[in-house]
Formats: C-alpha cells, sequence, structure tokens
C-alpha cells in the first residue's frame, strides 16, 4: 500500500474543518499516512502521525514541528546538513474551501511534479464557484436550480420569496441564509457578502428531496458509493456540518426505487466525466417531480465520505493507482530558430 | 514606475511565443524590468535584461544565470552566504497556454503571496477552456456559437459541413482545423486530440466578420482598447501568428458603426466583471447578422495587445495599482476548541 501524504489545513473559512476531516483518516486508512499541515500563513510543517491532535493547531504547538518547503519534486526539510525529502507516494489533498477546493493547490502539485488525489484546477473551479457550477452542469447536460446572480453593490431585487442566499464561492453552509420575505433579505445579503463579493439567490424549497452520491473513477468506471438521504433540518448548520466532517461510521441507505439511483448515478457521471478524474467526490442532488437537479458538488467532501463506501481503504489506494497524468509536451525551440535564421543571426 | 518582474517560458505549447512575447515588452514598457524565466522543467532563472535574446533559450545559454526558489513573498536565490529575495514590485504573467492562462502560476502566485498581473485561477479556467467558456458566457448573457463536445474515444458524427475542430484547452490555433467533409474528419480529429482529451466542433463561417477588444479595469471602469478588425486568411495559422506575438506598433482600427463598437463593449464588459480582474485580457468576437459572438478569451494576449492601446505603458503601469485583494480570513480555531472543551479534555 502507498504512503500518503495528508495535506490539511491552509488559508481557508473551512481550515478546522479540514483538521477535523484529517484526522478522521487515521481510522478508516491502513496506509502509511504522514501529516504536512499548511498553516494560515501558508507555511508547511510535518506533523507526527501519532501526535496529531486538533489541539496542536489551537495552541500553535504545530510550530515546534519541521517546516518544510515545496519544490520540483515534493517537500524537503532543511537542516544544517543541507535538505532532506520527505517520502511519500502521493498527496491526498484534504484542504476543504479555499486553497484546497479553489484549485491553488491542485496547481501547486501540477507546477512541482507531486501525485495526488483530489480535484485538478479546472474540476476545482467548476466545483468551487456555484455560479459557474450551473454553466458547467448546463453544458454536460445536467439541470440546476434557476438562480439569480448578484455582485456586491448590486441592486437586489426578489420576485418570490423564500429563497436561499449563498456566496458563490464558499461549501460547509458558510454565509448562506434562508430569507423568508424582503425585511429579512438586506441583513441575509450582508452576511454573504461578508464572505464573497458575488453571490446567487435560488428558490427555497421547504422539504425538498435531497440526496447524497459519492463517487470516484477507476480503470475508466465511475465506483459509486451508496445514496445518502442527508439528515437536515431547514437546512444544515454549520456546526452540525462540521461534526460530519468527522463521522467514520457507515451510514444508511436512502430507501429510493432503482430507477432513481440510476437517475442520480448518470447525473454524476456526466458531472464527473473526464473534468474530475484523480478525485473522488460527492454530488449532492435535488429530486423535484421526479427530476434529478444538482445542487452542488463537494470536490473534497468531508472526511472523503468516507462512511459511504463499503471498503474505502481499497478505493482510495485504487484511485492512487488511477491519477491522471500530465500532456508530455516537446518543446523544440523550432519557431525561435526559425525566426534567428529568418534574421540571419 | 514599478519595478516589473516579467514571467515567461514554461511547461507550455506557447513556450516559445511567451519568449518572443516577453522580449517585446521591453520596446513598449519604460519601467524598470527584471526577467524570470521558468524551463521546459519548470525551474526558475533569472535573465539579465540586457542580455535576453531568444537564442539564450533555445541554446540552453539561459542555465549558467542564476537559478531561483519561490517561497513566501517572492523569489529566493540560494548561495554559499544564504538566499537573497529578488527585488520587484509587480510580476507580469507572460506565460502563454499551459501554466500561465490556465490557472497555475496564477494559484501559485495567489499562495505565495506574490502581486501579479495577469487571469487569477478562475479567471484562467472558464477562459483556457473553450468548452467551459461558452458556459460561463452564456451564464453572464453573452452569445457564443452552438458547438459539439466530444471525448477522446467517443464516436463524433458531424450533421453539416464545414465545421472547426478545436482541442478544448489550446490557444494560438494549435491543433485546429477546419473540415470540410467526411473524409478529412479523422485527420482532423487526431490532430486536435494529440493536444487535449476532449474537442469541440464549432460551424465554420467563411468569411465570418472578426472583432478583437482588449481591455483591463482601472478604479471600477474598463478601459478599452480599439478595435481590431483582424487579418486572416482561411484563419490564421500558427506560424503567422506566432509573428503577431512580437508587435509592438499601433494598428488601424477596424471601420465599423458606433453602434457596433458599443455592442463589442458591452459583451466584453459581461465576460471581465468582475472575474478578471486584475488582469489585460483580449476578448475576439464574431458578428453574424448584426449580432455578436464570442469566439475566445485571450486571458494572456499575444504582446499583451499593446498595438492596440494608444498608451500601454500608463494603462499597465495603473493595472499593477488595481489588483483585486485576496480576503482576510480569520482562523480563530473556535470550533476546535468548543470541541476539545466537549470532550472535556
Amino acid at each position: 500500500m502507498k504512503k500518503i501524504a495528508i495535506i490539511f489545513g491552509a488559508k481557508s473559512f473551512e481550515h478546522e474543518i479540514s483538521i477535523v476531516s484529517s484526522i478522521s483518516m487515521k481510522k478508516v486508512l491502513k496506509n502509511e499516512l504522514i501529516y504536512i499541515f499548511i498553516d494560515k500563513h501558508r507555511e508547511f510543517y510535518l506533523i507526527p502521525t501519532q501526535k496529531i491532535t486538533s489541539k496542536l493547531f489551537s495552541t500553535g504547538e504545530y510550530k515546534k514541528f519541521d517546516k518544510l518547503s515545496i519544490t520540483q519534486g515534493g517537500f524537503y526539510k532543511s537542516s544544517f546538513f543541507g535538505s532532506k525529502a520527505i517520502e511519500f507516494d502521493v498527496v491526498l489533498n484534504l484542504v476543504h474551501g479555499g486553497d484546497g477546493e479553489d484549485g491553488v493547490l491542485a496547481s501547486m502539485f501540477e507546477f512541482f511534479n507531486i501525485p495526488f488525489i483530489g480535484p485538478r484546477t479546472s474540476a476545482s473551479v467548476v466545483s468551487c464557484d456555484k455560479y459557474i457550477t450551473k454553466g458547467y452542469a448546463s453544458s454536460h447536460d445536467v439541470k440546476t436550480l434557476e438562480c439569480q446572480y448578484f455582485r456586491k453593490g448590486q441592486d437586489i431585487k426578489i420576485a418570490k420569496y423564500p429563497v436561499i442566499i449563498k456566496p458563490t464561492k464558499l461549501g460547509s453552509s458558510i454565509g448562506v441564509s434562508i430569507v423568508k420575505n424582503e425585511d429579512e433579505l438586506s441583513y441575509a445579503c450582508d452576511v454573504a457578502f461578508e464572505y464573497d463579493d458575488e453571490i446567487i439567490v435560488e428558490p427555497f424549497i421547504n422539504g425538498v428531496k435531497e440526496y447524497n452520491l459519492a463517487g470516484t473513477k477507476i480503470n475508466g468506471e465511475i465506483n459509486f458509493s451508496i445514496v445518502e438521504e442527508p439528515q437536515k433540518e431547514e437546512f444544515l448548520d454549520f456546526d452540525k456540518k462540521y461534526l460530519d466532517f468527522n463521522r467514520t461510521e457507515q451510514v444508511a441507505k436512502a430507501d429510493i426505487s432503482f430507477e432513481l439511483i440510476s437517475k442520480l448515478k448518470d447525473n454524476f457521471t456526466k458531472i464527473y466525466n473526464n473534468t474530475f478524474d484523480g478525485s473522488l467526490i460527492r454530488c449532492d442532488f435535488f429530486v423535484i417531480d421526479d427530476e434529478v437537479y444538482l445542487n452542488e458538488i463537494n470536490s473534497i467532501p468531508g472526511s472523503m465520505a468516507n462512511y459511504l463506501f463499503d471498503d474505502f481503504n481499497s478505493l482510495i489506494n485504487e484511485l492512487s493507482n488511477n491519477l491522471p497524468k500530465s500532456k508530455h509536451i516537446n518543446i523544440t525551440y523550432e519557431y525561435v530558430n526559425k525566426i534567428q535564421k529568418a534574421k540571419g543571426k
């Protein structure tokens, strides 16, 4: 089994849930694990696996461990005797939200040629921005709810309440509000604009059926999780979702028809292929009048949605053997040479 | 005036035109310039400004100059006496194609907190992938040509010829073919799939009117270039486009109505706001029956489209004072502390 480097933390509104998510991996992965923490200043630290607790980070104690640098091929530890490569086979990107799910770390791993499990840069962008998600889904023949899109400073007019207001670029319900009437609108927009300069406004459908489905591609075929019907109050608040990131126990299957499961899988496949190669994602769907609508794509789901899979450990190991390869680019200087010749130099 | 670090080269099919584009900046920018080259192995080199020629790169001579590393806050040169920061105020990202226009370098500059002129990560993704561009344009109420989308291995059926076949993710006409009938289809697809695993097929409209418009946002307002009607043969081939990257002389304005100019500007603004903040882009449009269609977004146009602006030098300097700022993220460990308490630890 591969030696996995779990990368977590970083400059993200979901920094803390990334810590919880990462620690939960100790329970569900049998691989040899190492932990690389990114602090809020975006410095890398190697945290000894046996010593990891959430308290290490809240107290700042992590700073006593080795600081790492990133360069071609991997992470390095500097010392008086020179620099030493940190050994591992593959990174598992467990940074939720900013840095992890917006393409920043994906780009870094790509640039530094470090193999990683997680969404690539374009997959990150189409999933982390909820408005771009709608354009992407529509191009791939997947329905989403109609929405209005506003930028900070624009005049916000709502034709029909209730609505749900979301910052375009955050997950875990951060900055999200349900607005029942015009009186509540201005406060809800202020909250959302705290987190983002763009918001979307969708109809809020009380009691709408919600189903979550996770999956990843192994040898060209999507391996699906069970379908889960998430528990919900009005909608999951942050505290509740937070504790969810710690989940390591299997949940019950949603009690739905074979036809509906197959529709959900079909929609998942359209979203996944091929943009999400190399990642394990969870798609959250609404079902309204037997029609499936994509709500959102979690490109790095909490605790990797391990609780939705029968054999999560094998899946992650197979996925690590199925990472997309970068195109070979042949740089020959053919054109530069042609110009040199034309100039007679 | 700011000291600008021009970053160029990198692992890109457009590596060579990036070299040409970057050298052309010496003629059009009065700022103090430094040059940081990224070679095909993605190593950084500091190239002395007075010595830069395209030949340095084709011969491999660049390797005799200082190698740099990237870390929080900037680029560093290591020596026997320790590491020394390279001084500059702002990066100008002039890596065309891969690494530069796909979000990889934007992400790196964001992570390492290096101010830069160029598209941010999400702007890069929505512009470099021509299929994602269509979804983005449509969400922002900008028309594009209808297209078919195919992945490698899929059965390609074309209802009506001629068509133009494009790899989804490359610029500068690389891998693009016009296909007049079914006999030509399979070769053209092979060519496109050489460069990308996804292609789009659009109707080819002979003699379609094409107009290019560049611009950037300064103090909340878009500063537009003149509208150019690009010369064309059937379509610009790579050699021709390549020499274009060297352009430093003003071109003539397209002879079109005030109404059409204003329509083009209106479409440009819808595309630009606010995703492209911090960058100077060129949008290439088609006009068919008085309707404007976006053809493509060049998020780092050849030689920064300097030849379309009256005072390119001032514009770049103003842009460098108008770069978007990252959101402040307050990491308080509030939730981790709450869990600690709940556990009684």
